[in-house]
Parts: C-alpha cells; structure tokens; sequence
C-alpha cells in the first residue's frame, strides 16, 4: 500500500513500441496482486467435491443424510438434489453434456458425484467420507480411435443438446457413437495430387495429455443476491461466455448475472469457457450462503487437460521437393465431456497440413469422447500436436530426397497471396525470413561443434502457423476523467501475459499522458464491455483495437468540447500531451480536466467495438479460418547423450512474426515463455492412466520445467512489419507449436533416430537408439552433411 | 434469495406513467436492501472518534500512547499523526476548512480530536479513554447574527483556501470575521419600491437548526488497494463528487479513486457531499488494513445540520394588494465548517422573496460561521426556512389589508412570463392551479366545522418555489445484453425516493420490455457515468433525461444493426416489445438479442450527457437560478386545543406540479413523505443547545413525526402538463416548505396568534395565545371571516 502516484500531468507520455514494465509489476514482485484465489466473502462455506473412482459407471444409489448430519456442514448437493434446484442441469460451452453433479452415470476417475458445503474445508473434506454411493461399473473406453469403432462403450446413449453459442463451430456428430465432432477439409483431389508424387510418405505421429498447471488452480466463489441475482467470482479466462452460460443455466436474464474476474495466476487455455462456476453457484443457491470452491493441485488434473493426440499423415512430393498433397486423419480424445473440443480439433484440423503452398488437402479431425479427463483449450490449441506431425515428417521427407530441410521448407512455404489449406488467400507473410532467421541462429549452414565423447550433437528447424479466433468481437470503453487521468474498461482478463500494460500503453498514446495516468479496470461484467474471450493470442490484436477506437472516440467527444472554448473546428484540434490544442499552435490548448470542467461533462466515455468476420464451410472446411496468422519458426541445437538417451538443448532461438510490437519486453517475454512451456512438452510433460486412473497426478511425478531445464543459450526475436504500421500480432502461443518438432528435428539430425510419440524422455530416445543399433556410435546417418547442408 | 426471474420476454412492457412497485420492493419489504451499513470487508477494523468537548478550544497537546499500547488498537490518528501520513489535511466541498481531524483547535462541541481503529468497537470505544488531551478553552459564538459583529471570537484566523468545484457558487467571504458567504439579490430599486407602498410590513422569523435522522446513520468503509488504489464504499448521495475530493486530498488521479454506493436508508440532504470518507481513508492508509467507520445516533446529531436561521423581512404593497418591494436580511448559521452553506444560503437567499411579482427586490442572506455542528443540506435546501418567513408574512399582509389571503397570493404569483427575482423569465408555471385547488381541498371558501368546547378551528395555505441546481451534469448508460436484458448505468444513489424504479421504467419504455428484464446498477465511479448529485430533487429530470439520451443512442446503434439484418433503411427500424422490426410491419423483426448475436456484436452500449446550464451574477443575484421550477401549495385546517396550545391537524392537502409523473404512485409518496417530514420541522424538531452543548441529541429527547402525530386526513395531488408530455419534475422536496408556513397560517386564522419561531410547539402557542389574552376563548380577530372568505 503506498502512495506513489505523482501530481497530475508531471508523468512522461507514453508511446506504443516503448519496453515499459508491466503495469503491476510492483504488485507482482511484492507479491500483492489480488488473486481470485484470496478473496473471502463474509460468511462464505467452502466447497469440496466428491470424485467417481470409477471410469464409467451407472450410480445406483446417493445417500448423503450421514454427512448432512455432520456439525459444520450446511448443504450436501447431489444428483437428486440437483434435480430439485428447478434450474438447468447439463451444461457446456458447445455442448450441454456435463451435469453440474453426476446424475445418472459417471463418465471419468474423478467425475464430479456430489459437493459439500461446510464451515470450513476440514469440515467438507471429512463430510465427503461420509456420502455413500452405490456404483454398477460399466466397461470403459480411453482411446479415442477405439472409441470410434463399433461396439465400443458409449459415454453418451443420446446426444446431449448442442448450443449455437459459436458461430465458427459446425458440429458434425452422430448418435450412438462417441464422436464429439469431425471436422473436413476438402481442398483440391488427394488421389490427383498424390497420383502426380514422385514419392509417399506415410506416419503416424502421437502426443499425450498434458496438464497446464497453472500456479493458481480454478477458484469460484458464488454469491446469491437478495434480489435474485447471481454474483460470481472467478478466475476465468471468458467471463461474458461464464455469465451467459450461467444465465442460461439458472434461466436470469443476463443483466443479472455479474462475474467478475482478477488477475489470473496463470491459465494456458485451462480458465477458457465455463468449468466450476455452475457448481458454485447451485451449491450457493442450495446453501443459501456464499461460497467458495478450490481446486486442489491433484484435482487441477481431474478439470482439463491438453488434448491426446494421434495423427495419420500422408505426404506426396516431387523428387525436386514440391510437395503435391497432404493427407491428414487425426483423433483427438475430447475425454468424458466436450468442453471446446469441438472448436479445438478443428483449428488443430486445419492448421495440420503446415504453412506450406499444397494444391491438394484432405483433412479428417475427430473429436471423440473417451473416459478420461476432459480435454480443453491449451496453449497452441491444437498446432502443437498438428505440427509436430507435420514438421518431423517435413524433416524425414528432406532427407530422404537428400534436400536439406530449410531448403525444402523454403521450396514450399507460403508466400503473401498464396491460398491457405482453406482457400483463403494469405497476407502479411514472413515464413522465409522467420525460417532463415531461426536457423541462421543456431549455426545452420555452419559446422556443428566437435561432440564430447558419447554425445552427438544436431540441429533441427520447424515452422508453424496458428490461427486467432474469427469471428471474433471486442469492445472497450475508455474514459477521460475529470482531472485528465484514463479509465480503461475492458473485459480482456490479466494472466501474467501483461495484457494490462499493453492496454494502458495504447491509451496512454492516443492521449499522450503517463502510464501512472491509466488505469485499466479488472474484467467485470457489470462493469467493462463484452470481450468475446482472453484465448487465441487475440488480446492485443482484438481488445488494443477495441481500446484505439474507445479513445479514438474518446479524443473526437473532447475534440467537439474543446472546439469551442479554443475557438477553433473540431477537426482542428488536437489531442497530446495531456491536452487538447489548436493544431499547429501547441499553446493555445488547454489540459482535458479543464476541457471537461469548462464544458461542465465532467467526463466522457469513449467506446468501440472491434469485430472480425470468417468462417469455414462445414462440409469443406473451405472459407476464412483467420483474420491474420500467427507465424513462428524455431531452431535448436542439442546434444545428445548416447550412453542415457538423454537431450541436452544446447540452443534454442524462436523467431516470431509480431506486425508492430507494442511492448518489446513483453514480446520477448511472451516468447521465451512459451519456448519453456513448449520445453516441457518436447521432454516430460505426460499425463499417464492406468485403466482411466491417472497414476501421476501431482507436481512430484508429473514434471514441469524447471530453471535446470532450461537450455543454455534461448533467444527470441520477433519480426516487424517493415512500414512501422503493421497489425499488432498476438504472441501469446505462436513460438509453442515449432518446438517439439524443431528438438526432433535435431535428435534425428544428432542420431538418426526418428521417435513420434512425445514426450522426448530418455527411456523413448535409449530405446530408440538401440533398435537402430546407435547405441555408443556417433550418432545419425547424415547429420554432418544436413547440418552443414 | 429467490429464482423468481421469468423467461425472457414473458413479462410485461412497461411504459413512463404506469404506478409500478418500487423495483427493489421484495427487497425492501424482507429487509434485504444490503445497505452499506452492513457490508463487511474481511480483515477489516472498526473505527471510533474521540469529540471534543469544548464548543471553541485549543488543543495544547494530544498523547495517544496509551491507547496505542491497548491490545487490539491498531491505529490511532490524531492531529500530529495527519500531518505525517503526507496527505492533505483540509477537506470542504466548497472550501477547504475542515481538518480529518482537528489539528490546532477545535470548533464546536463534537469535532472529531482522534480517531481509534480497532479489532472491534467495543475496544475501539474503550481506547477512546485512553487519549489524553490538553485544551485551552476559548470564547465561543454560538449565534449567526451575533458572530458577524465586530469583536466576535473568530473560528479561523486565516481565510481557509476555496474550491473552484461548483460554477454556480461565488463566495464572499472576508479576512478577520466569521462570514462564510453572502449572498446579493439587488432587482429594481427596493427604496423606489418601499416609496410606492401603501403599507410596509416588517418581521423578523426564526428556525432552528435540526436533524435529517436517516434511519442508516454515516458510514464509509476504506480500503487501499496494493496498487495504491483506495476503494471508499460510502452511504454518500454524492459518489462522483466524493471521488474528486478523495482525489485532491490524497493526491491520487481521480481513475486511482473508486467510490461505491449501496441503497442508503435515507439522507434527506445529511449525506450530500463529502463527510466522514476523507477520515476513514486516512485511518485505513495510516493502519495499513480497511477499516469501518459508523456514527453512531447520537454522533448523527453533530455531523451535520439543518440551518438555524433568521430573517428580516420587510415587505411594501399598495391597498389593492399589489406588492411593491421586499427586503430581506437572513442569517443562517453554518455551524463550525462551511459544507455546503456556501451554495445553500444562495438558494435560500434567492427563493426567500417568494414566487411573486415584485418589481423591486433586495436580499443579504449571510452564512456565517459558528461554533456549533456544521450545517448542510436539508430537504428543502433553504426553501423551508425562506418561506416560513415570506409566507407568514403575506398572510399577515392580507388580513391587515382585508383581503382573503389566498386572494391576495393569487394577485401577486407569478404566471408564464413573468420574470422572478433574479429577472428569468417563468415557464412552465402553474401557482395559480395549484394554490386553488390546494385551499378548496381543506374547504376554503366554505364555513369551518363547529369547534368542541376549548378548541378553535382555523385553515391556512402556503406556496412556495424551489429551483433545481443549475447548471448541472448527468451521464449515464443503457446497455442491451447478447438476450436483450438491459443494463442502466447510473450514478444516481437509491436511498428510498424510487429512482432505480424510475430510471428502469424510462429505459424499459424505450425498448418495450418488462420491469424484470432492467436491471439498475448501483453508482460505483468505475462503472457508473459521472452524475452531479443525487440531491435537488434532480434524478428523474436529469438523471432521467440521460437515461433517456443513452437508450436512444442504444436503439439506433440497435437500428444501424437490424437495418442490415431486416433489409431496411435504420430510419424505417422500430424497436419496440424487445424487438427490432420494420416499421409498419411488425412481424417482419428480430428480437433484441438476435440482432446483436447475429451482427456477433453481442452488446450495444448507449451513452447520454444530459447539461443544464444557468447561473446568477455575483453582484446583483440576477440571472438563470434554475432550468425550470420546483413549486407546489399547501393547504392546512387545523384544531387549536385553548387550554393546552396542542394543534390538531384535521386535513393536510399539498398539491404539486410535477409536468409529467414517470410514475404516479411514487409520485404520490413522495409528496405524502414530504408532508410528513414537514410536520417535524413544524411542531417538533429543534436541536437544543446549552452553550454550545447539544442537550437533546438522541431520539428520545428530539422527537420526529410518528403514525400518532400524522393529520386525520392527508392528501396529495399532482398536476401534470396539459399536454400530457410534460418536463418531468423532481418531486423529492416541493411539498416540504408550505407545510409549516400554512400550519402557521391555520393556527392564526384559529386564533388570532401569530408565532414567528419553529417549531410551533404547545408551550410557544399556550404562551402566544396568553399573550393576546386567548386562552380559552373562542380564538382570533378576523378568522371566521377569512376562513370563509
């Protein structure tokens, strides 16, 4: 708590593309910055959740009167009584298959069967034990292409209802099978296109389920109003999408739902969409009292988790490296409920064939329920495990055809104007520079250095392109208040990702004050307009627009009001520095307080609306999946030790394609935090199941980077657009996707061993090394030569 | 906590002019408003006040140590303390001359010495014990009149600085005596005018000082963000206004700044601009924690007051009854810091001649510092006392003429056109209308009942005029929801007047949509549109006027939306029943929320400034005081017991121009409520004081009006314009200032006595009426004849 704000206008101007800290750094190294996670409500019950130990199974019988009767516990809601609320029951993004409580059936190990509401958390835990529940198993399904076949358990005998909240989304199902969704893309003839190949190339890629873990896990509290309306607090990443699937689900107006949102203490795509909030609420409705709900970090893998991934990709090409077709079938497995799958499987669809100029596509993407955690948005949502596929077999393609592998990426990747895989012609494209950049860094072209004895060393590229959600809409509203100072409101949820500095900079600029001068205020749907969602790197893009033009409108409002106290045209004012003035004759102005004073507004409100359109269409996946793309290309160098099949990344250089970056630092930032949690990924992040059970659910046997992990050299750069005016790119997942295959690039350049199920653990290397009897040698076939090459 | 919410789009439409439930009605009647006075903050202190108890002291020294060793103390805050914290010091609407706490000295009798913030109140209370300080009395003035002659003891040595805040005041204040503000009205030539007089008529009247007694005492809540934010949730009718004095004193932009109001439990003025926030900030900042801060009901008595006043009126009019000049001189007792006196003598002083057409007009009306509690804004602000005064008077004119005393109003009120006091021109008047009916409504005209035995029957009118702040600044906002709910955003404060009611019934109008489908969000400065005040009787006009303003905006963004949708121009969209459709053709349409989700913009937000503007010369008080004019008359019979001086009111009628009644039954209420509040004012409430010390300061010993106290029949009545679409007027104070003048008037015509000092108690008439020899006779000289004439 300190008072360090300066006088009134004594603060430098602010300008976009300047390196500032974050707006709350302070707050961030003191650790001060409110987290949903610490908020109490007066007379506010904590929440525990009663779990399925079963991966599927029918509940016979719920009998909660033991833990009813436990002193301290208020309320008990189970599927019966769930029943009796007389609101909605079933709810989901796209979907409404997840029952707030189990109802009928169990559909995952730590399916939701009922929750407790108690004075304080002992007291729930322990009331938990004492909640009888009869189960008859039911055979269980985890694979998602298993789960395809006939006869394989159905986690849903009919189709539970599906909502049009999406427009992007067609949802392709069919009853009496676990598809979630399929998404098609039909782009020229395959069999012509591979019928013109001089050579086939033909694998099978997998990823696993991996967990986000953010440091703060989800955390809800819920409050019923005594005129019916319903608050709630949470750490949610799309608070407008939470406060319309709650008014739907409680059937309020949605005037009368209020969700308010802190700073997150991390998220990844796991706060996207509605999970605990439902919950919350019913049990608060039920409670008649305020409550609180936390996951604990065991229960965080229990929520969601990135998608299990398995591709089969088919690859033809001419002998000089044109590629002619690209043929992709891949299955993701959605888990028990269908959260945003089906959006997910399709940017993973179609993001699969690579950023590369292919006249003929065929893309097959299933979405499929499974008994097994629900898998959501994760950062990169969908490329990773599309590019790993695609970018390794890029790799093998090139070696086989004796083509060095930035070569064959620079024959075939696409250049401004070319069609996508959807047809839609692409603009502001850099993958040649990104790619030559990227592998310049790491030495490529250059000798790699003597390996240490047992070790080899090699280096690999990757490209990967990204979507940002289209359609898309955001809306601010910027105020000026009546001493001058800036009000930003907006609904784009702070993360760690600096989303608030971002903003701040932007309005900062257009009205040429301090950023000590702004304020952006935390999302609250009372509050900030609607912002369609804090995903899909879309912030500084979607919401900075939304922010230009809320003060854009902000400046004309003053423009008018100083027009006549300077006596001049509105058009001849302008707005900087704090004031407004004639142009021209910088003098003749006066502060915005002033203006407002002097006019008697006391205040004006700025607002804008940004909305991107496009669409796929459903049968061919043919439209507009992007308004622009997020572009990256990654490049390591590794060593590897051939005694332990351990991987040291001796360099990692990210190169990502920003337009205009508004804050430098930010940028870098952004980038090297998704180089680490791309890291994770290529080498431990696994989620494993033994029979649905998950055996490796804590922080203890589920590994995440840590700074030991790191490599030794990481660098980023970003690209600009050469006008100095470029459309402002998200950065928040674009180096993701190239780095897993870009390290299995090198492994291969480094051994010759090729592996194509992630994580890169040592075991998988080791195993793979002795089937190819490389055990102990040097290493790879022609690894100097693609090195150097 | 109820579901009672209907599905969208069953209920009703509501249009302006429909007698609608409060919108909070359930609320109210189950006690759930949350009122600020329950709110809690977790880890939040609790605050007492240590008050002086001298009326005019020095403090020679001030040692808190004691109570800072008291455990559970976590802060204590003297004067020495303030001036460490590195804040300001001296807060005032108007002018900056009241410490957070006292610093050198102490002013009335209950200015706050220390503050003590603790882990409850009880050992907050007990701490106060616990400071020990040294005073050195000092001569004190406790008369407004008498603290304006040379030599009086002074309560500020140097002028305290002034505020530019509000354009419409200017402050004449002068070095080395106690005169807060004088206010000049100099029109026409008062000598001229006395000259032309047939007879001239002098009087002095007096008022005492009162108490608002909301049933909701003070109270604030303070909390400094870690980012160096303070959020103050404050029972204040001024949110914005609290803002931008909070913002000076802590030297904070006004973004950095929140103020949040609930539902306040009535305020009556008591609660108009900045009191106890500044001193609860401090302390929050000074022990690092939020802290609570509740007056209790006898601290309530010496926060803030209504004016004890006195004036000098002296009124020149021909034989016919044509006034020809009026004079007054008024003192009004600002207590011991100005508040907002400054403004409020203004308005006292430019009403005090009454709504009449008097061709010269003189008036000093002097705020004058005096060492008791402050006084403020009190429903009425001014009005009462003047029109005590001038309506007294007119009477008293009318039976020395022999002429009926509704007659000789009804020769002088004014009527479109005619220019007032401050020489604007009328509009929109309707005294004649209204004084008629009010006086036919208690039987004028016809013979009084026979009285009992010791009793006397007499009938009284009174009419008075009221402006509304001018100039003046509302904003608000309307937003639509993505399901077609609206949103109004307004700062205008709920505190049991109906606005929310109100403000939902204009903006439902517009949309066509039910009570239920609005929801109105209470001001809190991050979310809410700047508004001036929620005093003046000026939420439904202006507030209202904006809310208006903003809905229109939102129904042509709405129109720019469906025209493309509909394939139609914007001009040729209606929206109307929740939907946007064709004119003409209501069926080809959409509803709301399908406009916005078709054009993905999910959310319109409507803005609207509504300005007044105005203003009076400093020298002559002429020019516009008000954009238009609160008036109403009242008409009163009542039954003078002879042998006790107890008054009866046997009918009370007020009758009020309202141009158009937003809603009829509020409108009612609100007239009753003033009536009732007015009967205090006449027959109980006085503040009394022994030296400076309150004597009767809890509600045992200051009596308030209750059911046993209310006239036998009560009646109200609204005139709207002719033309059905009428400016709708506030209705919050117009009743308040005939009611005693016109009780005074009936106790006159009973008896033949007339008392010129409130409260018109039964001790004042016993002692009058043995002053004129009447006690237990028939009554007065002339009143059968008057009553009936």
């Amino acid at each position: 708590m300190v008072l360090r704000e300066q006088e009134p206008g004594t603060s430098a101007p602010v300008v976009v593309g300047q390196a500032l800290p974050y707006l709350d750094a302070v707050e961030r190294v003191t650790g001060a910055v409110p987290y949903t996670l610490n908020l109490e409500l007066p007379g506010m019950l904590h929440v525990k959740l009663l779990r399925s130990p079963h991966a599927h199974a029918r509940i016979r019988r719920i009998d909660p009167s033991a833990a009813d009767r436990l002193p301290g516990v208020a309320y008990v809601l189970t599927g019966p009584r769930l029943l009796e609320l007389g609101i909605g029951t079933h709810y989901g993004v796209v979907v409404q298959d997840k029952p707030i409580v189990a109802i009928d059936k169990v559909r995952y190990v730590g399916d939701i069967v009922a929750a407790v509401a108690a004075v304080d958390e002992d007291t729930a835990l322990e009331a938990l034990d004492h909640i009888a529940v009869e189960y008859e198993e039911l055979p269980a399904v985890f694979d998602a292409e298993a789960a395809l076949q006939p006869g394989a358990p159905l986690l849903f005998e009919t189709l539970p209802p599906q909502r049009q909240t999406f427009a992007d989304i067609i949802v392709h199902r069919a009853e009496g099978t676990n598809l979630c969704n399929h998404f098609k893309l039909r782009k020229g003839d395959v069999a012509q296109g591979f019928a013109e190949a001089d050579e086939i190339f033909e694998d099978v890629y997998t990823t696993p389920a991996a967990q986000h873990c953010p440091l703060e896990p989800h955390v809800v509290l819920a409050q019923w109003e005594h005129d019916g309306r319903l608050v709630v607090w949470s750490a949610t990443q799309t608070p407008y999408s939470v406060r319309a699937d709650l008014a739907d689900l409680f059937r309020l107006p949605q005037a009368k739902v209020r969700v308010l949102t802190a700073t997150l203490g991390g998220a990844y795509g796991a706060k996207s969409y509605i999970h605990l909030e439902p919950l919350a609420a019913a049990v608060a409705l039920g409670a008649r009292r305020p409550v609180k709900l936390v996951l604990s970090r065991q229960e965080e893998f229990l929520e969601v988790t990135k998608h299990p991934s398995k591709f089969y990709i088919r690859t033809g090409v001419k002998r000089d490296g044109t590629l002619t077709a690209r043929e992709i079938r891949c299955y993701w497995s959605a888990g028990a409920y269908a959260d945003i799958s089906p959006r997910l499987i399709k940017n993973g669809g179609y993001a699969s064939p690579g950023p590369y100029r292919i006249p003929h596509i065929k893309v097959d993407s299933y979405g499929v329920y499974t008994n097994l955690p629900p898998a959501g948005a994760f950062r990169g949502y969908g490329a990773p495990q599309a590019h790993w596929a695609g970018e390794c077999q890029m790799d093998d393609i090139a070696r086989a055809l004796g083509i060095d592998p930035v070569e064959l990426r620079l024959r075939n990747l696409l250049r401004d104007g070319d069609p996508f895989a959807t047809s839609e012609q692409m603009h502001d494209v850099h993958f040649h520079e990104l790619l030559r950049e990227a592998a310049a860094k790491v030495g490529w072209g250059t000798p790699k250095p003597q390996p240490r004895p047992g070790k080899a060393i090699g280096r690999g590229v990757a490209v990967a392109l990204k979507s940002t959600v289209t359609p898309s809409t955001s809306a601010a509203a910027v105020r000026v208040e009546a001493d001058g100072s800036i009000t930003v409101l907006s609904s784009t949820v702070e993360m760690g990702q600096g989303s608030k500095g971002i903003l701040a900079q932007i309005a900062a600029e257009k009205f040429g004050v301090g950023y000590d001068r702004v304020r952006v205020v935390d999302p609250d749907t009372d509050i900030t307009p609607y912002d369609q969602s804090t995903t899909s790197s879309r912030s500084t893009f979607s919401m900075g627009t939304a922010v230009q033009y809320a003060a854009e409108d902000a400046c004309n409002q003053l423009r008018e009001l100083a027009a006549g106290l300077l006596e001049a045209a509105p058009g001849d004012i302008e707005i900087g520095g704090g004031r407004a003035f004639v142009k021209g004759s910088p003098d003749k102005g006066l502060p915005l307080g002033q203006v407002l004073a002097r006019t008697r507004r006391q205040q004006v409100l700025g607002h804008g609306t940004f909305v991107t359109e496009g669409g796929l269409d459903p049968e061919t996946g043919q439209g507009v999946a992007a308004v622009h793309w997020h572009h990256a290309a990654g490049a390591a160098e590794v060593e590897v030790d051939l005694e332990t099949g351990q991987v040291a990344v001796t360099r990692y250089h990210t190169e990502v394609y920003v337009g205009r970056a508004v804050n430098p630092r930010n940028a870098r930032l952004q980038n090297e935090g998704s180089v680490i949690l791309g890291l994770g990924q290529t080498f431990f992040e696994e989620m494993r199941y033994d029979d649905g059970q998950l055996v490796n659910g804590n922080l203890a046997d589920y590994m995440i980077p840590s700074f030991e992990d790191l490599p030794r050299s990481v660098s980023s750069h970003f690209v600009e657009h050469p006008s100095g005016h470029g459309e402002p790119h998200g950065l928040g997942e674009t180096a993701v996707p190239p780095v897993a295959a870009a390290i299995g690039n090198a492994i291969r350049d480094a051994t010759g061993v090729r592996i194509r199920d992630l994580p890169l653990t040592p075991e998988r290397v080791l195993r793979a090394l002795e089937a190819l009897g490389a055990v102990g040698s040097a290493g790879g076939d022609d690894h100097q030569a693609r090195g150097e090459g």
